[in-house]
């Protein structure tokens, strides 16, 4: 079913040495240093529930196409009645395969079905019940539990994202039952932005996690500080940041101090982008001093969709990205931070105008900064193509930091990491058959760009 | 002249499933649901004049480039004196030829000299009387008239584009002496834009045409949705409009009639585009209840050059596109008619950097939204692969309609579906042969593209 | 070491017709109308110093590249101590030439050790001293004396970029002594921008070199028209003009004197803002008189990097481009001057959004625009590759205006012009094996984007 030279140009040299290339990181181990797998399934290791839930439901870009051409959430599980029957939401994502053509959906989910489960059928309304079946079946055997797959998929890191004030409960229990390297990796935006609604319960959490008093600005940096050492007692290399916009600021301590009291009263929007952009000059100024390499992806309006936000709630898949600046919005920090050999801030964007104008001319000069892979959206062979072919030649390969699946379809992080290193095969072979770097050089950076970088930025 | 394989890969694999996919649609009829052909031609029938007043004036690719190489408008026959001799225009048409080299102009138009008129030798300065003596004749048949070529040209539906106050006298005519689908679209800018030099008139012309008085809010809306089942009546599917800016609105009842009133008097420059903007909504409203296809493609400056605008009016290629935003710009239409399932609303945009950004993550999320082709500048070879390899990945291929020729050049339509059809079948001859998809879903998504999607968009 | 059929596509059918293309062009003379180099070198002929201060030193892609990796400017003899060692600089860039991979500064030092210097070992730690040591021996020699190096380069016509205020001693000395067309290019940004911190000083020095009064606004445009004319009579045959946005404006006299005498005393960031450009207007009807070509390319945001500008200075690769906006910003400018035929005006951008959205569109209307080759970062081959993929379809090839390094990096003049030319010539092997455009029509338009476009868009 999976061709192996997918991905690959169809011509014969250009073919034959990416599939050299990627013969010598195919079997790398996997390190995946940003995603949202859930750390209660290697904590209990219970088997996963039905294929509905697993492969479907979780996976925002299967619920957006489907829900984009008029399937509704509900009949895929989302918001349904209890008595629900996930093998109608998978008969009826079967009918609907067809959308994914060439999408990485297709890609992707070919791959979890014919290298993970062993199908050797077309995922189609004809075959929906018996394909469910099959898959249903391996997923009651041990060897597809969590924590047999994740042996199984050869992962050496995975990093879960978590909330500033999480328990982190799961994790340590990973850490004595199941001794492998996942990590967490602390997110504090909901406590940091003044307009998400459980603001003042992620303040009242931290005052009660760390002792700190969080109605005052010197207690709430505190507290956040005691979760980051929290975070790195558990592993945590990192943290990750995602805002409305790329704006940071650099507030003198008095003009923070009467920005929080006016945030906890009552903030205007203008005051909470404020305390968002100076909180990312802070929290970088922690990671200088805690080592915790800084991830920030801005640009997201989440949750677009009055209706289905209403009816459902957050996170539905409908989050639509915006225009992007950030020459003039990462000043501040920059100025403050971003020549610090110390501290590794890692951009990302859903404006792909960004890569080629901005963030390539920051990143290939500022020695804080590195650039995130093709992010979101732009996780696809044509979105990793741009990536490269925009950043490359400012910021260089040794700027970027590997690639990231950010997923919580845990099933599909294979099939994502195989993408990304077939696809990094492809440009190589290409700019070698043009003479634009020697195969030698092709061989050794392909395993900068699949392992090492990774690790180097993660400081993995 | 016009080699079969143009516009395919020269590999010989890429090249024979290319072929091999084209063969499959290259005869399928034409749909043209979105164009700016005179219904006059179909309902009188006259003989076209000359090859200069056919092919060359009507076209503002071809105006603008040779204008921007210093050629002057009226040396072309526009604005030009009475005696002008278009042999002349012609012949200065043809010593630039070389200006189109490498455009899609030149793709087109040797097509058209070609497949249409017969003519087997390049278009230079030497060959210009010639050819224009050759045309000359064929117009002179029967075989040029516009009906005739009408049907060699297989035209399954043709739309015209027309003001929302138009009578619609040549399609009334044309339903009865020529019973071809060559349908009329509703164009209500001139009745919505307050900056409209002709506004306050269109308003009058409504009023006398529905016997409303649209002099309030009310008896507008009456109008226009009394327009609108006239159109219907003649076979019309869909509306059209064209706005400075995305933005859309969602007003009161109370504001708008205030708006309303001040729009009357002594309107701002921001009252204009507010009402604009409520217009919008208005609209998807009006076709939800009346189910016609609604199109908008914002972002176009008019008439951006001041000296020819005021020597020689409106429309003479001198439209400039502007940055777009639509993510908050189309919420407020969204949130009120987004998640509609008997609702579309067709986007265009001038702005590529909007393709991977805004529109197809739209487009791959909300049920009323579909993605028009590459529009304008774009409807170019590299303007439709940008397209695909920007908006696939995340809205796939089924949240987009097809092809549309757009243009008031006759006799180019066959040869720019032709461009249209060989960028799908190469594209996906490349996507087959690199494993993305199957040789049998795109023989199949290839029949979606060219034929059956723009049918369901424009409920035709 | 460098392979003869480098930046062509491995297949044979394309391969064979770029390398004929780029057999017809190789050995053409270079025009270089827009640069860096010194006219002291050409006036003095002193040999060149050592490998880091002729090759890294001056070569901001390399500092910033290294910089950005954690390498300080000072160890690379940037702001240093006097007994700096530029071996040792040298042997840090030699052992950081990995970060160079895929770009093109490893494709321009290449072609250089190897065309130049004839060195056949490729750079690393390794050959670091070895190699430094070659190039030096070299040096001492009278063939690497910059004249010498001129005429081997086969350099036609060579630009240098020179402050309204210089006194051109330099070129003087270059017209008597090396009568060779090595012209200058009237900048006088320093001049114009009153948040330059020499702004009064150049204005003094306006004032000394033409005995106008420069404290009044007749004054100052007589001294600028003046300056113009000295630079025209050592060969200037264009200006160049560099803003922070594209904004031009068009003041009436009254209106200009107010602000200059605002500017004067204590001007604003809006005041100087609109001096510029109203300037700009200012400039293209000077240009018009005199016939200088102008050059405009906004869009840098300067010295972005705080630290290293208050310790080591302006221009030290900390530029970072910013969004851009041109068909508002442009309008006023054009509505008086872009009709034009007698007057040029090449547009540059950092921001390729605007290559299809808006530059295109308005180089492919407007009789005095012209779209100059991509520019800075997006000299590369794949930043040439969008260029020409993203405005010829609607520009075509006559309204851009052949390449331009601008470069201060003499020696990879070369080197830069045959990485332009193998671009060209990639580009028109695939149009016509795709069919796009004739074999005949790709080998004369490769006489006109080499050679021909240039001297008529530069009056050379």
């Amino acid at each position: 079913m999976l061709h192996p030279d997918r991905l690959f140009p169809p011509d014969s040299q250009t073919r034959g040495l990416a599939r050299a290339l990627y013969d010598s990181v195919k079997d790398l181990p996997i390190i995946s240093p940003h995603g949202h797998t859930d750390p209660a399934w290697f904590a209990l290791n219970a088997p996963f529930q039905d294929p509905l839930s697993l492969l479907v439901t979780p996976d925002h870009y299967i619920l957006r196409m489907l829900y984009s051409q008029g399937v509704a959430m509900e009949s895929l599980g989302v918001g349904a009645a209890s008595d629900f029957d996930p093998r109608a939401g998978w008969r009826l994502f079967a009918q609907h395969y067809h959308l994914f053509r060439a999408t990485p959906t297709a890609l992707w989910m070919n791959h979890v079905l014919s290298e993970i489960f062993g199908i050797s059928e077309t995922l189609s309304e004809k075959t929906a019940d018996s394909i469910y079946a099959a898959i249903q079946a391996r997923l009651a055997t041990d060897a597809y539990r969590p924590r047999a797959l994740f042996d199984r998929f050869k992962i050496e890191v995975l990093a879960t994202t978590d909330a500033a004030t999480d328990d982190l409960a799961h994790h340590q229990t990973i850490r004595k039952e199941f001794p492998r390297r996942i990590i967490p990796t602390f997110r504090p935006d909901a406590s940091v932005d003044a307009e998400h609604p459980d603001f003042q319960q992620h303040l009242a959490l931290l005052a009660q996690q760390t002792n700190e008093n969080t109605e005052t600005l010197a207690g709430y940096l505190h507290a956040l500080r005691a979760r980051r050492t929290f975070f790195k007692s558990l592993g945590a290399t990192a943290t990750d940041h995602g805002h409305p916009t790329a704006l940071t600021a650099d507030l003198s301590t008095h003009q923070a101090e009467r920005l929080f009291e006016r945030l906890l009263k009552d903030p205007s929007a203008a005051d909470a982008e404020l305390f968002r952009a100076h909180m990312l000059t802070q929290f970088a100024g922690m990671s200088l001093d805690d080592g915790l390499t800084m991830q920030f992806h801005p640009g997201s309006f989440r949750n677009h969709n009055r209706d289905l936000f209403s009816r459902l709630g957050r996170d539905k898949g409908a989050d639509i990205p915006t225009a992007m600046e950030f020459t003039r919005s990462l000043k501040p920090l920059l100025d403050k931070y971003g020549n610090e050999k110390n501290f590794t801030l890692i951009l990302f964007t859903l404006d792909e105008s960004t890569y080629a104008r901005e963030l390539a001319p920051l990143a290939g000069h500022y020695p804080a900064l590195r650039l995130g892979p093709a992010w979101w959206f732009h996780d696809s062979p044509e979105g990793m193509i741009r990536f490269r072919e925009q950043t490359t030649e400012t910021a260089g390969l040794y700027n970027t930091v590997g690639f990231n699946d950010d997923t919580r379809a845990f099933l599909s992080i294979p099939a994502r990491h195989d993408v990304a290193r077939r696809i990094d095969c492809r440009m190589l072979a290409q700019w070698v058959l043009e003479h634009r770097l020697s195969e030698t050089e092709a061989f050794d950076v392909l395993q900068d760009l699949t392992y090492r970088l990774v690790k180097k930025a993660y400081r993995l």
